[in-house]
């Protein structure tokens, strides 16, 4: 098969699917932009979510790019020395909604290879919660680990690994959320490779709908929002000072717009901000934002 | 002389003379924070602001370390070989006011030295206004030139064309204000480098106190708040992509609530927002966010 064509392919699907799932139950439609790449050849198409029923702002991203070389900043985000001409295809999801009860989510797939030989799929999901639900927190990891075990019974237990350590804020000595799975320069058999980015696509779909549903008709109380609105605040810092994509994404000329659309709509920041011990917000940050082995499996 | 106490016993001094004006003001006190740091030896003192009458946030915080060993990712922050221990000592200040016509203002003057007799001076000033005031921005590059001026001719020319460069957002395509003056591995003699340090520090309250008094009191409608948010959306964007101090900061262990205090209590993002042509928000973006001769120097 022609690799480069036959996983864009699969990644428009997954944004289509997603998209047009997230549309239903936002109870409004996405908004589409359509982009060119500045670089060889190659675009994309943004959905963008804005203010319906459920979601605050989000996007669902598909691109597919072409280009001559990688700029020298982009090559130490992806940690690769130069590979000369690349291709890149993928989706890129994160939707912020407005209920502080229903958690932010991200989920990314994509396909790189370049011209030297070099490929690999990467991807993931996490979830972000503002509030600490256990039950949640295990059924998401549980979608994630039967999702991996249709393919490799490994997977799970490292790419869970993983997502603990790449979505870690040094500063701040907590994880951006729950985690859930992340993989990068991973290399199956193509075939398989593009099977597991629409497998990871259905997951997004059946882990993060249901918590949805469950949460997004709870009251909240000004101070609830408050507190959504600062932990956004340490969503915004993982994004632009450790995220590889955006970083990538920022250095590589890509799309600005398209790339930022995973900063919420509103953030907030407080000098030295602690929560009320006890209190659900302090539970969040001392027994959520830290790895954890949600599924009991050691 | 001991040019470490020397130095930050005058980088204490800066700190103090602003602070208390700035209180002063604001109509209501700093609160104050010591911390230590987690390195060799030194530590610092942040004096921040909170919602006074002219303040929506910010801070004047002074720091004096010293460490056995930079680590590399702030190696390469700080543009420089490994230098082996280092002792580094500053004042850095934001403020962010309420009224979206006062412009947010930051400063920043420091002290760098290693074991190995490596040293420089740095530091700047520059202005980030939210709504177009031509009058204004001249007035303040006047003021920066008076008082490069004082030291040497050559200066002016030279940090306002750093400034220009250095607070630049590639992928907006615009500077985060502006500009003033940023200088950085500036090395005269140290007693002239202290002098210009005070000097810098004068000049931040020469130059933006009448700016705050002749707008603090405008009418400001919710459309040119929501503006401002979203101007502000850029600070957060310029100071976690690319602002060396800030990396250099959260990469070195430095004190986070210290560091990232330069962000504004409230940031707002909005997909592919443009303002109307011809409206004032439009002539900010097209004619004061890119680098201009303000004083017709050439």
């Amino acid at each position: 098969m022609n690799i480069r064509d036959t996983s864009s392919q699969t990644m428009r699907e997954i944004q289509d699917r997603i998209s047009t799932a997230l549309a239903e139950v936002n109870g409004a439609p996405f908004s589409s932009d359509n982009w060119s790449y500045d670089g060889k050849s190659g675009g994309g198409e943004s959905r963008i979510f804005k203010s319906g029923e459920l979601i605050e702002s989000g996007g669902v991203n598909f691109s597919a790019i072409e280009g001559d070389q990688l700029p020298e900043s982009a090559l130490a985000a992806l940690d690769v020395v130069d590979p000369g001409g690349f291709f890149a295809t993928g989706v890129s999801i994160v939707i912020h909604p407005h209920n502080p009860f229903v958690p932010t989510i991200h989920m990314n797939v994509r396909y790189f290879e370049s011209d030297n030989g070099t490929w690999w799929f990467g991807g993931g999901i996490d979830l972000t919660p503002y509030y600490p639900d256990e039950p949640q927190a295990v059924e998401f990891h549980r979608v994630m680990k039967s999702t991996c075990d249709r393919f490799d019974a490994s997977w799970y237990p490292r790419f869970k690994k993983q997502c603990d350590e790449y979505f870690y804020l040094p500063h701040r000595n907590e994880t951006r959320g729950i985690g859930g799975i992340f993989y990068d320069h991973h290399k199956p058999d193509p075939v398989v490779g593009l099977e597991f980015s629409q497998a990871v696509g259905e997951a997004f779909l059946e882990a993060w709908l249901p918590i949805a549903a469950a949460n997004r008709d709870k009251k909240w109380t000004p101070e609830q929002r408050r507190f959504q609105l600062l932990r956004r605040g340490r969503y915004v810092e993982f994004n632009l000072l450790f995220d590889r994509g955006t970083r990538f994404g920022i250095q590589s000329g890509g799309r600005t717009e398209s790339i930022l659309m995973s900063l919420p709509s509103e953030a907030n920041w407080a000098y030295d901000w602690r929560p009320e011990p006890g209190s659900p917000e302090d539970l969040l940050l001392t027994q959520f934002l830290k790895p954890r082995d949600w599924l009991k499996l050691d």
